[in-house]
């Protein structure tokens, strides 16, 4: 079938190129006119402008956006008034779904439909295709299947799990109509809640590999430093990227995550090229305010978002107290930092 | 070459195929005779005692231990006045490190060398092979690799990691030295601690997605309960066998821990099965020492760890403690516990 | 001067009394007669009507409500229309900041002014006198001084902090300013969220005395429970309502609060009153809401409130899929809860 | 009664004053032999070597040691050829309740006594006197009260318990036996646990309060940075001397570690005198061991324990692991640090 995209960053190209190898036709547009010409050598429908992508679509339009959170609204009322009754816009970004649930509501009236896609896979999904959760009506989900099987990865990208074959849908294909609108956007969320928490929990577990040979360290001796007791528990030089790599096979924690983590250390044993300060896009966040809104208990993931927040050294102020507070209780004076671990 | 195998639950009785099907010898004893003749008829040699144990084997030999933890020690005084310089003892069990190190230094002038392996794989092991992680001298570790390649599950098991090609290792074969004494039951510690942290990340995060339809729940109206501001946000009926499946192909959160959990959930929707009482076996607790000890922030592996001790009534006097200070300051009664949720 | 006040609950009635102990006059309303005649009997004026409430009280009208949070805004509703240019609306109940903003922006071209008051002191206020966190406009707050000061405990309640006497300012009276609209329960919220982490401190560190003498007891051996490996190191049967009382004196932790855990623990030395179900009411919600927008890590304080949310059974699902992976991967069966812990 | 004190620091020397001061006779100790001639102008008596001291002082002899914890098994080693059956020995410094264990059974067939005692109180103790939790010999402790008395804060410290008068003790004086050998300083390490957990809630809180303007802040707009929704919500610059002074009155969250805090932020508004490195002595980490041990949650006692470690950067590397999942997976680069806050 035919597809408008909209946004030709890493994504957008690769989902593009992706679905015209499955013999779908794309109309595509950027504000960066490079990237639309290059897709059109690719066979791709290269559009000008807005109007000149609105009128190269057949009708009903079915209209994908893959554009940065923060420039969905701008697009979508830039594109509105070129859209007819019946036309389809579907959001493939990391949305927050209330404004899903919202501009659902807005479009309603218009007779635009309004399709929210969470869209999981990162710079890989060209290759493995891409994990799909999709929140809205059920028909005009239903009408887009083609699309969605397209770029999914499809059932045979994993072995299958028991007792599925007598269930199907499209779940082990990888997509999934999750709900009404909204919904696709909830699922990814909460989906980049867990990977918050997968992460940190290979970093902390790997850290503490990393630090298993504090025994063999010199350890200050000061009425402020607590001493190791039993130091000859701590004398092992580990090899990262061999231990992320064994436990990639046979093991309870074989993940994709940590295949990536083996490439990493495999690369850069000390991580020397990173600095440590973790971005957080939102979706992290976002999975908090969910779960105290619905009174679930998310230590694990909460502890995940704000070892973010602390790599980027929003604890200052709040490390500043307790010492202010060790100073006025015990005359406890702060230890200047230790020659920096050799990175 | 020839291993003897004592102890013959479903770990060692897998194990023992596994290594017989790779063309390696047995000999095997177990308190429990039927299970040492149920192995005999599969080719390996039963021994009715420790001393015919002994005796079948060839010298040096190679035992290897698979009883529990609690167990070894015990084990261990029986086998070793019939053991002799040169002879081999593996615990292929669970371990806490601090007791490797301890009985290899007891071991060491007896001329008996001790070997920790740190064996994952579950009861899937005999199926997708065992991920082994090892600990022990040099010399005697390297003569042990027939057994640790065989129980492996072998480098075909999982996609290559770019680069490795130029390193090479046993790790990519699935089992691997990791260090001296105590090194293999060390990083399978961590390796159950990070295994805590992820089975708490996606349980956490399935619970958020569980209750997202909370706001269509008549809530209760009185000054011990906080109202929802925005029910209309969780108006979702999700369907989590369906979402789990649909990670498992091109998420960045797809993990055989993953696959487990689709599988769990298609077989049982609301898991009504289970009580949620979760034990806990002793490496999530030893890794958070160890985290401790070396300083290691491990707020994720820390939570998890605790979840489970909350699941089996451990915060009781911590909540009534809670609530009686509420009552102190407040005047605020507990609420009793509404009706139970249909589970 | 003067001041109406709707809402006769205790916190209402007992700030009538103090006030008027401090010689103000206040006429009171509440749709329970019996409360309003029973203040009349002390002095007050009390109004049958918000009608004859309105009338009875002098111009410009300085009315304060204290109403559950979730009634402030049908208050305000019903008494808007009998007020007039220049009126004050005080809100004193626990309402959530972002309403606040909403309310004054919203009363604004009517002319009326609002003040938010976030009110800590529970039962004890009427005696200890109330602390007050204001937030509203400088002119509308100043003018109601007199009032605050009369609620507050005053500045002979603690001994003055050192250097305060170059500073004066109302705050070591016990109310403050704190800024423009929703200030006052902002600052009143983050002191809810402090105090659900100072609670969990002490009923976390107060558990783990309770159950000190765990190696005393008789330990269940089977695969499922970590052995305690030094029992000897657990053999203390320690008096909490002693614990507590020393600590009230000289120590570090001393505070209102372990006042009242060495009452409770007095009384009830078991706690077995209660069966620690603790509820929340809100702010220590928002906190963490407030924590993730502006990105301030918060563990501590979010881990406070999930313990709270666990106490509920709000993790049972989660427990169930714990339980639920554990069979999957290691074939381990759920244990049953032992005979309850003799309360 | 008469004590002899080896170890003159601040503690040391202050307890000494504040004994002499009710009337006691101290025999005192110090390498430094200045603090022991400084002493001596008050009316110690002063000893020159330990020989000299054990000489001066009366048998039975009851000898106090106040030296860091990592020092008391030397100076135990030293003194104890010169002790006879019958004298003890208190170590009142912050030992690991495990070597008061050990040691009491190590004393035992000498027949010297063996008494521990937590003490807290820091540097205010001489004025405020200290808080005492005291393990050992019912008979011993029984005989050292006048000392324990001396030293405690006394009844008047504090308003009067509801109920305590039925039952009386030495608690509400301040000092407490909580048990047999280690039960003191087990009571001091969890007393220390809950001083982590109380401080890391106000220092989040406070943190929260802090950062209450970000909603006027310029903020980035970028891939990497979550943009704030509402920033009409964070548009507060509140007072943290003032907040703090007004809870020290009448709120639920009045103690004595917010007086301090209300000092420090008086003084020292943004802290800037402080880098924000934490030090941890050893009670916070053996907290959480005695938690786990006993299966108690602690999470929120943990939660501080670890923000002290991030505060000192051992979360460097697991940082580094998570920004190199995040470029692995999704191309994300680091951002580098914005302008440093103004502290």
């Amino acid at each position: 079938m035919e597809l408008g995209m909209i946004g030709l960053g890493r994504m957008g190209t690769n989902m593009v190129l992706r679905l015209q190898k499955a013999g779908h036709h794309c109309v595509v547009y950027d504000t960066n006119q490079e990237t639309v010409q290059g897709l059109a050598k690719e066979g791709a429908v290269g559009a000008t402008s807005l109007e000149d992508f609105a009128k190269k679509l057949k009708k009903p339009r079915a209209v994908w956006m893959m554009v940065p959170a923060a420039a969905v609204d701008t697009t979508l009322k830039t594109i509105l008034p070129l859209l007819e009754p019946g036309d389809i816009l579907i959001d493939g970004g990391n949305s927050y779904y209330h404004d899903d649930i919202r501009r659902a509501a807005d479009l309603k009236p218009k007779g635009i439909h309004y399709v929210d896609v969470g869209t999981s896979g990162g710079v890989w999904g060209s290759e493995r295709g891409y994990c799909l959760m999709i929140g809205g009506d059920d028909a005009v989900v239903r009408g887009l299947e083609p699309i969605f099987s397209a770029l999914a990865p499809g059932i045979e990208e994993a072995p299958r799990t028991p007792g599925r074959e007598k269930v199907g849908g499209t779940a082990e294909h990888g997509y999934l109509h999750c709900g009404p609108s909204g919904a696709g956007h909830f699922v990814k969320m909460i989906h980049n809640g867990i990977e918050y928490g997968m992460m940190a929990s290979y970093a902390e577990g790997l850290n503490i590999l990393h630090r298993a040979n504090v025994g063999k360290q010199k350890s200050t001796v000061d009425a402020e430093t607590t001493p190791l007791r039993d130091p000859e528990h701590y004398a092992y030089d580990l090899n990262l990227a061999d231990i992320t790599e064994v436990w990639r096979r046979g093991s309870v924690i074989a993940s994709w995550l940590l295949d990536l983590a083996a490439t990493s250390l495999l690369d850069n044993p000390d991580l020397a090229k990173f600095a440590g300060r973790v971005s957080d896009s939102g979706e992290g966040r976002w999975t908090i305010k969910a779960a105290i809104d619905e009174s679930v208990p998310a230590p694990v993931l909460s502890a995940a978002l704000y070892e973010r927040f602390s790599s980027r050294g929003e604890d200052d102020f709040a490390d500043k107290l307790l010492s202010a507070l060790r100073f006025q209780f015990g005359g406890h004076k702060e230890k200047t930092a230790p020659q920096k671990e050799a990175a």
